[in-house]
């Protein structure tokens, strides 16, 4: 989620709904006004502190206002790229707004106890909320249930938390069976004791046959934010690295084609897992200079490092032969007319590492299983700022924007 | 949500799926020799503290095991009695057994931070979720934005605890109005301010034409358990008071009519509001004298009278002359064929309190607008245990059982 969709240029959404990046000159004029623009909006902020610049952006967006165009919810504002962002800045940033959603996060850092309003004393806590509509609910690798409590631990795991306590909601289809049901709840269970997490309160609803599709799950989760510091997608700086801890597109590439609505057969499980461990190594190994942790779920990889371009107002270009893809998620995604960048994960990371300690986090993400395949994939500059550039195989450059559409639909 | 559904006795599923009381003699023959067993279980237990009770009652329930019997679901397993018990035990409590979710009340109640593991010196933190999927999504006196919101800060208030923070979890269909999201936002954004409380995080998933009924949320919630002591439908006493928080069944009724498929037309609206200030001044006035308290949602009055029965191992008495319902409820629930007892409220609670401190919680709960018209309306004896008797108008006794179907379905 981010507040920041307006400022995502170069491609209207009335423009272009293609989902796929376009070939594009980068810097090209029509764009030159805008970027030395930027840049001098840019300059005045240079004396500011890092949480004073971070805070300074939040400022600048919020004087922004988006409008959602659609009369009626599209499938792509479910779809975790453009239209999701317009709608949540739009509808739920706009009416809930106070300064902890408006952060943007995986999940919200709040401080509770302690002996005054400012929270000293207290302890940190991060909280965070996903819903599961995954569609099948089983899949090779996994199925709603894990992927709810792998999802909502991850999102801890991205803010720098060490994952606690999960709740549970759900909301069951009228005929859905009983045992599915128990096949799912196992699967929670076994996966919040790998995760180290309790599912400590839940809440079950039960719909008319046809008003939902079989079970749709709900997990909040809260955990403790025990380091300093603050990871945020508006903190990276030029010469940052960008590594993920795997290869990518694993989940979303499983889901669609267990749906078998696609004649194609393809020897790839999703790669559902929980990362606070991988996370707490990476921190221990790097305590100061990792700038922020996503998961690649919803809008895959490409979505993410457009939220750090323009948050962080860098360029981000990308290594298209160092991005770790396995070859049959590479075929998967040219049927399915999808960039693999495009495509969920949900056991991996992004992280935007400060470029002295780029080779120790290479270094902790490895020494685990779940990061042995990490790569660094790319690097920030300066020019031109809000953009994600990918330096192609074939020695070209071409923009990578958010996503747009929803081409593959409720994969999580 | 309680593990106590196999200990409720006197209808079997099977035997009876009529939702309203059945008129019994109480202590029938068939019954004593069963309550001569309860209390001669219970005897043993003089010698132990209230908590050692309480933990003495989870450890008997875990020993039995429940199981579903049906092998798919039905609406009564969303309807909050019976049915529902049976489903948590059997399913949800069997896999993610812990201490915490064992509890079993509105939310749970865990420590974090704090110097060791015995959470010494940490910040203890209520939890709670729900998810809604009422319908209508709109109807007289609020929707099904405030609706989440101000059940999710009860639920927090329930347990005690000082609400802060909530998540909010979207599903909306394909097609659903973007003004009618607004719509449901705008009146989330203004039960939270009156409620004191932040939406600090949030998830949108979108689904197909067909796939959900419009727009369903979740809410997570985070409050701070500032006060000592233990409120559990277990530590009820024989003597103990029972107070509602005002007139019963307006929301039920409101949404039952709301959806225009009965031809009655009531003068009457949903209760809906937050309840943590009502609470807070009850807990203020009688620090020490406070069982338990719920708010009375799915399932009713009834419901939570049926928990604190088993739960305390005591007899519930309860006098209808005493329990107050507007008569345009007692109409309209005679016309759909179901005692207010068993009708949803979002905006009253329960309580049960020693008798000591009668007069001051009704004097507390009454000096609020909330709850002028809060009335004691039975008292706890100590036989039959695990009970609950209703002493009629008309000077007859009857037993009131656990919810048992879904008269009233999609309430909340």
């Amino acid at each position: 989620m981010s507040e920041r969709s307006e400022l995502t240029i170069g491609h209207s959404s009335s423009a272009s709904e293609a989902s796929t990046p376009s070939d594009v000159t980068p810097a090209a004029p029509s764009r030159a006004n805008w970027a030395e623009q930027a840049v001098a909006d840019h300059a005045g902020a240079e004396h500011l502190t890092r949480e004073e610049q971070v805070l300074a952006r939040i400022e600048k967006a919020r004087r922004k206002k988006s409008r959602v165009k659609e009369e009626r919810i599209t499938l792509s504002h479910g779809a975790g790229g453009k239209a999701t962002h317009t709608l949540i800045d739009a509808v739920f940033l706009d009416a809930f707004r106070n300064p902890v959603l408006e952060a943007m996060e995986d999940g919200a850092s709040v401080t509770i106890g302690g002996a005054d309003e400012s929270g000293a004393g207290g302890v940190r806590l991060a909280f965070t909320t996903d819903s599961y509509v995954v569609h099948p609910l089983f899949f090779p690798g996994g199925d709603i249930g894990d992927l709810a409590v792998n999802g909502t631990v991850n999102d801890l795991a991205m803010c720098g938390a060490r994952p606690l306590y999960l709740s549970a909601g759900f909301i069951l289809e009228e005929g859905f069976p009983v045992a599915d049901l128990q096949r799912i709840v196992d699967s929670m269970a076994k996966a919040a004791t790998a995760a180290g997490v309790q599912i400590v309160t839940g809440d079950t609803k039960v719909v008319e046959r046809g008003k939902c599709d079989g079970c749709y799950i709900n997990t909040a989760g809260v955990g403790v934010l025990e380091r300093p510091g603050l990871l945020s997608a508006a903190t990276a700086k030029p010469g940052d690295k960008i590594i993920v801890s795997g290869e990518i597109g694993d989940h979303g590439v499983t889901v669609m084609l267990a749906r078998g609505e696609l004649d194609i057969e393809a020897d790839v499980v999703s790669d559902t897992a929980p990362l606070h461990e991988l996370v707490a190594d990476l921190l221990d190994a790097v305590p100061d200079g990792v700038r922020l942790l996503r998961d690649a779920t919803r809008g895959g990889v490409a979505t993410i490092l457009n939220e750090v371009a323009v948050a962080s107002q860098v360029a981000v270009i990308v290594d298209e032969a160092s991005v770790p893809v396995q070859e049959v998620v590479t075929g998967a995604s040219e049927l399915l007319g999808i960039d693999p960048l495009y495509v969920a994960c949900e056991g991996r990371l992004v992280t935007i590492v400060d470029p002295a300690h780029a080779d120790a986090a290479l270094a902790a993400l490895r020494s685990r299983p779940l990061g042995e395949k990490a790569a660094v994939i790319g690097e920030l500059k300066d020019d031109p700022p809000g953009l994600v550039l990918l330096r192609t195989s074939f020695g070209g450059t071409r923009i990578v924007d958010m996503l747009v559409g929803d081409p593959l639909p409720r994969i999580c």
